[in-house]
């Protein structure tokens, strides 16, 4: 049985909090925060705190809290000797390192409040000091029927940088295409089906071979023609980034 | 029964032959094409033949070719009391409008000739000039089990155009994305559980709900230090574009 504190009140906290709390062979002993009002969604899930001082025994501390806070809560952690993570894709495991024994528990996929997820479908990105420690994020990420996977401070910064794009950026253009669909009275529900097969194929038979459209096909007429008709210019201007970016990509 | 005739050999004809030959309540009796070599691979489907003018008995006629060709085709078929439909996302109706009988069966999908498609998850935007077509276009619909909508040639063009900003654009988004992973030497694979939740996310909550990330929190250091770690001077450059459309967005 693995006793675990979770400090922070955002949605990744939030999540595995949840997912925690009903989980076999884990036990959430705590959660702490500095804001009150957030803790009480935690509630249901385990005992919360807002004294970092007062952390129950635990042997894994789990910090889910913005990458900027990481450093300081680590400060005030220095006494434990619990396994302390972080939960950051985008920060190094030496953020941590004046702590005994830290590593780095990373969920690879987007959280959002309302929304539940499949947790034996998320990759855990695991890093630890302490070999001991890897067995023992490993026997966690197991509690939620999760895969994992070892990968260093350097590769994560990476993952999680092709996440920002696959993600951030890529749904940033499903609401440009939401725009024009709501401009043209025309369901953007209907594009569901093409998005669920565009990642299907992207990752069966790779997104360069999955590649089709008039820039990959080097056809300027239909171009001009689509461009010409985009009234919105930031819709315009992403068009054109876009698709010269793939043009310049298929040229080589 | 309602008999059809496919003209073309490209992969929305291929997918559309393979489909309505084993289909109900429809016979598939022939498929036309400029291409003996490419026409083989319709042989299992229905008899093939490269003569426009030997065209079969055919309630529909179903032009799937290049958008540039539907023209010169339908002037080829002229004298036919069929109903002429092409498949074409960005093509008018009215390309058609020299034939007695016209309209469009345009399906919202990605087509590869690898990869199988579920019918019945493929909207198929259909118009027509008469009436009683849009009814028999209806039909041959639902002998795949897919789902229909009555889309006009203005509103299918802009569905089109937000096909071509989901699809095209964010699988070139995965290309660079999967690229970086290569660079670093971490499998591309680990995203698919995250890609697969951000389309599930931006059709039930909105995209612009879903949206996170250090550009929607207007965050410049991460962004400053993210754009630092592109050495690609292609990603750095997509990287900036949607940073900059997602940052444009939101201070509004």
């Amino acid at each position: 049985m693995i006793q675990l504190a979770i400090i922070g009140t955002g949605n990744v906290a939030f999540h595995l909090a949840k997912a925690f709390s009903t989980a076999k062979n884990v036990l959430l002993s705590q959660v702490l925060g500095r804001n009150t009002e957030a803790l009480r969604a935690f509630e249901p899930f385990a005992p919360v705190s807002t004294n970092l001082k007062s952390i129950a025994n635990a042997d894994v501390i789990l910090i889910a809290v913005s990458d900027n806070a990481i450093g300081t809560i680590a400060n005030d952690l220095q006494d434990t000797e619990a396994l302390v993570v972080h939960t950051s894709g985008s920060t190094s495991i030496e953020e941590l390192s004046n702590l005994k024994r830290y590593g780095v528990f990373y969920p690879l996929q987007t959280f959002s409040k309302t929304i539940d997820l499949e947790y034996s479908k998320i990759p855990f990105c695991i890093e630890a000091k302490l070999q001991a420690d890897l067995k023992l994020l490993e026997s966690l990420a197991t509690t939620l029927n999760a895969s994992y996977f070892y990968v260093n401070s350097e590769k994560r910064a990476a993952l999680h940088l092709a996440a920002v794009f696959g993600n951030n950026f890529g749904n940033h253009i499903l609401t440009e295409a939401e725009k024009l669909c709501n401009q043209n009275e025309v369901p953007f529900q209907l594009l569901k089906p093409l998005m669920q097969e565009t990642v299907k194929k992207a990752f069966s038979i790779g997104p360069e071979a999955a590649q089709t459209g008039p820039a990959k096909r080097g056809d300027h007429i239909t171009i001009k023609k689509q461009k010409a008709s985009l009234d919105n210019p930031e819709l315009q201007q992403l068009y054109t980034s876009l698709t010269e970016a793939i043009l310049k990509h298929y040229e080589r």
